[in-house]
């Protein structure tokens, strides 16, 4: 107890009148304003949006299936999720119930009981709006793709960008809104009603109230990561199932065009674009957004103004990010490079602008004497900012066609699909060098100058203008999708040619967007991990100490576990996929010659069944591993476990990312450049084979790890006030719980899906010897037919 | 001081007369006697190697070319390493002459000047030796593969069989032969003319002596292990590119056989086998034997017994190895499923005797009262033991195609390459699992029953029978060449077969030894780390400090940097050769049509440079990266550098090794079961793709990533002295001196060799279209045509 006393922040003294003695209230009241004023700006530009035109009924009956496939694929998921939320409700309220953790800043017996239903509230509150994000982003992708496909037609490339961009920033600043309002309320709410004893004596009440609201905000992070991860998983694995099941059929067995209507998995694969590439980063970056602001609040400590900093930083980056959206405008007939050249001026003129607010509210919070202070937190905004902005350059050098490390991948073509591969893989490999030196230095020197809470503060900075970089980032998968809608509806080849221009673009800022998200998901992680060690009273988890190390070991080897899991479930949902469009093939008369329909529901329902069932392990291991190592050995193992899979998980991250970019940009190098040949000779079919096994790499497993390192670190925080103080093997026994839960779900899902799983894996081989599932399912087709 | 002091053991009391106090030269007596036994046994095994027959004139000749070409390689290898030596001696002698790391334990101040020739003259020794040691297997290998053919063409299957191991057990006696003779020697001569000061009284004197000794020791596993990298990286990459070069043009572009003596680069092939395979795994072996022995005995910490107990245990494995040696012994006929029974029983009889002397020497070195102790640490040597066959176990089943994960595999190559590689590395990862929890549960288990010189005893424990598994593992390679011998003469088609048998039986035992080769190198690198952290005197190296936490993060970087290095320069490599024999296709008449001679010599000189040049830059990286971490910022963050890096090359070096073992056999069990369709089909040609894929993985970069953590452990324990104490960016500057070193290497490899290599490179690309380099070359050889 006294050992936390001792941690308490100095008490206000009396020329620090404000902000250090503000209420909390004024905490959050900035951050509360600026997120209602995102919102308002999303609900302005789903407006703007919904004036541009939609099309031809062709069109519209096309984006509608894509709308009601989305749909339906989000209301599965989170019929599953909600199992999920209100199992852990349940184990939240009555755990804190027990054992309230703002018992240790009370000296006084008095435990408040309501702590168990504030832990279980904020889950439920950051699983709710981090679902509500993925919802909001992919409404909006697929009001905007078909408005795009006919701004692409009627009125050019200009348009077209201004409509898909205009959907990425609803997206954009619906999540930055969501996510700075939720939890500045969940802040207010938890602030309330508060009897924290009288630990450090009357004069330290605030600041115990403060720690004790921050506490109970982890369960908010916890709630929004774990629906993160379970989207990134399930989406991912949805569109990269639906995009293998639909080309390998499609492309390589019918030898019909990409995206061709006839191809029944085609609608499913546009789906997919929309619940991976904008849901699943929806929720995605709303858990890095309060990630980063909850892991800054709880190293604050206590203290009213570094509380506050997060809140007004992020705040203060909305505003800038509404400055840069404004700031994106070209002149109509605008080339490609006019383009890239606006869109970069939004973000570093948002840039530039919160940096500047920065400086004001650092100046306001820290007066006189701790001016020194406050301007060593400003560095450390102004270093994570920055250092967002070179990882994002970094990502662009290695994943560009126009540099030397994606074009050697298509040189290797020349000799085959095994050297693109090996090529690949090494600069992946190679790739993770930049943003690993800049990440370092960023640390070392956030620490330096403001320790822990200045790293948590680099991670806030980096992330500040996330209103306007999701934007840019988010108009990618819109205009992808508006490109496939193009094609399906059969419009003139230069829609599809405009359409083809702004995705080219968006892959660009796709890297910057990933850039900031790995780079991110690393400081939050470590300073939830710093945040962890303090809460659980770890004390000192030395890297030398055997437990800590095979926690290391562990922690290192949970990322690759996780990138198999998700690798081998693409695979086998893609296979279920691949089934489904031969037996279409087969038993539909006249699907092939494009007289009779396909039924893309059969592929859509398929899809949304398969990757729902493929989530379930990966999450379940992801949330029960930080308990199994905290329970069964304890609170420094489990520190080494969180930094053994940061350090893992971000290499394989950025691996994945990049390889899987690069080896995409080289196969965009011979189509759109014409290198070593142009398209169909050898050397492209080489790169179209790297490019296939990059799609998980990149849109599956290489997101998903970012969450997973967070996820494991929100879990630790959540799960601190357990295992606090406990000693190595102390209580050994409750580890047998998370352990024994693991196996029991990895029985249930091996015997009720897998096992199928796998009978739809094996015929494959039957099928293309002597297609016996064709003929098996003909005669209810044939009766079809002939009514 | 007194911290130190507070380290040394108890002094000896009374009742442990014997062996307590025992003499230096008595802690190595056994070890000196059974290394002798070793020697004399490779030897005895030598001359009844050469007792068998050489087979034809055509054989000799192909063998001697093999030779040559093996020789040439390492003679230029060695060349290199000569000055790479000298160097590091020259800066050891004046380093440690200055500052001498006995005087820690010396209170009076008299500097022991001796320690600069000590430290250099062990670190000389430890490289020459290792280096002996690959030159004595490749000496060996090539001497046994022309006579495991001849005994496949005349004496049959189990002949064969005997010749190719006793070929490997050979290498596997010189390995720990010469590897626990060097090492017992120096520590001899290490402990001789020592004055080390009066640091906690005379009743210390010998135990100060002996930790002196062990940490000269140090620089003999630093010499040791840098030359295994060097070696491993070097040969690796001349195996790969030979291999890749020799199929690409040979199989694919001109449809010829593989291993036909048309093709100008097969040859090479077959010498990249014997320096990559046979000289790279004794090199590598040696240093993970002798690093078990080093990291032991330091942690012993100046104990007589438990100095003596690692030398002893490696003396008592060598005695059960020489019977498990004996007991594999066959009846003439006997099947593969017999043949892989008496491999077994070798490995298992010697296990089983260690285990029993381990128990005698234990009770001995332990009496009375210590009993107890000396169990706990007999405990951890059999845990040590159990805990590498498990892992083998572990390999196999992922690798061999008699289990899911392979035949998985070779199903998804019914959907082209591209799932065949998805498969692959999802296989690979999920592979990392077992191995962990199996190296996890061993830390766990050995740290409780005996510390941290439990964990380095559980290392010495799993290597002890060497001798025996080594043979296992080497005969392996040595039957592949077998086989390329009976291609090239063009012996009956059944010589090949009985070599592909014993080959595939090969690739099983191979397995477990990739087992013990990664486990082993886990462990030692673990107790060479905490070794490390006393030596240093970090003190607590906290996993939450930002600064531990950088090094983390680069240390987890340093493997996949490595691996991509190793990677792309087989590539390089790779396009040299393959121009080369294009160039000689197109240049000499009749090569193709087997009446004009190819140059095979060319071929060989061209890998051989090539290897050489791409071993320099990883070789430097991972020598200086320690120092650069270690000095710039200081010896924590260099703590944290040596657990990331550990943790991130465990599961890389997995991973690599596994998935590409398995690609391997998903080929093969195409080619040998008729899976899916047997040979030719696109089912084959896909996994073809994955096998090609997986030869730098499991023979390049993977086998380096072992060496590559513990040779960066052996650099810090051998710095360890020099930046002892340092504070955190103490002495930064004296950082930029590695950092520099590591700028200039990039810059003049840059400079001489890749500037050319991407020369080479380029005209891949034209030669296929336009192949002017045919034209260009084409005049001097129709001369040499007309003449």
């Amino acid at each position: 107890m006294t050992e936390l006393g001792s941690m308490l922040p100095a008490p206000c003294t009396s020329d620090m009148a404000y902000p250090c003695n503000t209420t909390s209230i004024n905490v959050v009241s900035l951050s509360l304003a600026c997120s209602g004023l995102a919102l308002l700006m999303a609900i302005f530009l789903t407006k703007k949006l919904r004036s541009y035109e939609r099309g031809t009924p062709e069109m519209n009956k096309l984006c509608d299936k894509i709308k009601s496939g989305a749909r339906a694929f989000l209301v599965t998921e989170y019929k599953y999720l909600t199992m999920f939320v209100f199992l852990v409700f349940a184990v939240l309220v009555i755990i804190y119930t027990l054992d309230p953790p703002s018992n240790l800043l009370s000296l006084a017996d008095n435990p408040d009981r309501l702590d168990g239903i504030r832990a279980g509230g904020c889950f439920i509150g950051g699983a709710l709006l981090s679902a509500s994000a993925g919802w909001a982003g992919m409404s909006v992708a697929t009001d905007a793709n078909v408005r795009t496909t006919q701004a692409a037609d009627k009125q050019g490339l200009s348009v077209a960008l201004r409509v898909a961009f205009t959907g990425g920033a609803v997206m954009g600043f619906t999540v930055v809104g969501l996510g700075l309002a939720g939890l500045s309320f969940f802040f207010w709410l938890m602030t309330l009603n508060r009897s924290v004893g009288d630990l450090g004596g009357s004069e330290h009440a605030a600041a115990r109230s403060l720690i004790a609201a921050v506490d109970s905000l982890a369960s908010f992070g916890f709630g929004a990561s774990s629906i993160a991860l379970f989207a990134r998983v399930a989406g991912g694995i949805y569109t990269k199932a639906a995009d293998v099941g639909a080309d390998l059929v499609g492309k390589v067995e019918m030898d019909i065009p990409e995206d061709d209507p006839r191809n029944p998995a085609v609608i499913a694969d546009n789906v997919g674009d929309n619940v991976g590439d904008v849901a699943g980063m929806g929720a995605d970056l709303f858990e890095s957004f309060v990630g980063s602001i909850i892991a800054a609040a709880t190293l604050a400590n206590g203290n009213a103004v570094k509380v506050a900093l997060p809140f007004w930083i992020a705040g203060a980056g909305i505003v800038a990010s509404l400055f840069g959206f404004f700031a994106v405008s070209t002149k109509d007939g605008a080339n490609q490079r006019q383009l890239m050249f606006a869109l970069h001026k939004g973000v570093i003129s948002s840039s530039v602008l919160v940096l500047a607010f920065s400086a004001v509210i650092v100046s306001q919070f820290f007066p006189g004497d701790q001016s020194a202070e406050g301007w060593k937190i400003f560095a450390c905004i102004a270093i994570g900012l920055i250092a967002g902005i070179l990882i994002g350059q970094a990502t662009e050098y290695y994943t560009s066609y126009s540099f030397w490390p994606t074009q050697s991948i298509t040189q290797a073509g020349v000799t085959g699909p095994a050297t693109v591969i090996i090529q690949g893989l090494g600069i992946g490999m190679m790739s993770c060098v930049p943003p690993v030196l800049i990440i370092v230095a960023t640390i070392l020197g956030c620490n330096a100058l403001s320790g822990d809470y200045g790293v948590a503060m680099a991670a806030v900075g980096m992330l500040s203008t996330l209103g306007v970089t999701l934007a840019t980032d988010a108009y990618g998968p819109i205009a992808d999708n508006a490109g496939g809608i193009a094609e399906m509806a059969e419009l003139e080849e230069r829609v599809r040619e405009t359409t083809d221009a702004l995705d080219a673009l968006g892959n660009t800022t796709a890297a910057t967007g990933k850039g900031f998200a790995i780079g991110s998901a690393v400081l939050t992680s470590l300073s939830l991990l710093t945040a962890f060690k303090d809460k659980a009273q770890v004390g000192v988890a030395d890297i030398g100490d055997p437990v800590v190390l095979s926690g290391v070991l562990f922690g290192a080897m949970l990322p690759f576990l996780f990138a198999a899991l998700t690798m081998l479930s693409v695979q086998k949902a893609a296979g279920a996929i691949i089934i489904e469009v031969r037996r279409q093939f087969a038993t539909i008369d006249g699907l092939r010659e494009g007289t009779a329909e396909a039924d893309s529901d059969r592929c859509v329902a398929i899809s949304t069944q398969s990757s729902v069932e493929e989530m379930i392990l990966p999450g379940v291991y992801a949330v029960l591993s930080p308990l199994m190592a905290g329970l069964l050995i304890g609170p420094k193992c489990l520190t080494g476990m969180l930094g053994g899979a940061i350090a893992s998980g971000m290499m394989l991250a950025i691996m994945m990312a990049n390889a899987g970019g690069a080896w995409d940009n080289s196969k965009k190098y011979i189509e759109i450049e014409g290198a070593c040949g142009g398209k169909g000779t050898t050397t492209h079919k080489a790169c179209v084979v790297g490019d296939t096994v990059g799609d998980p790499f990149k849109d599956t497993s290489g997101p998903s790890l970012n969450i997973l390192i967070k996820l494991m670190s929100m879990v630790s925080l959540t799960a601190a006030p357990i295992i606090r103080g406990w000693q190595d093997w102390q209580f050994w026994y409750w580890g047998l719980l998370p352990i024994g839960l693991c196996v029991i779900a990895t029985i249930l899902v091996h015997h009720y899906y897998w096992k199928n799983t796998q009978d739809i894996a094996a015929p494959i081989d039957d099928v293309i010897k002597d297609a016996p599932l064709a003929k098996d399912v003909e005669t209810p087709a044939a009766e079809e037919e002939t009514s």
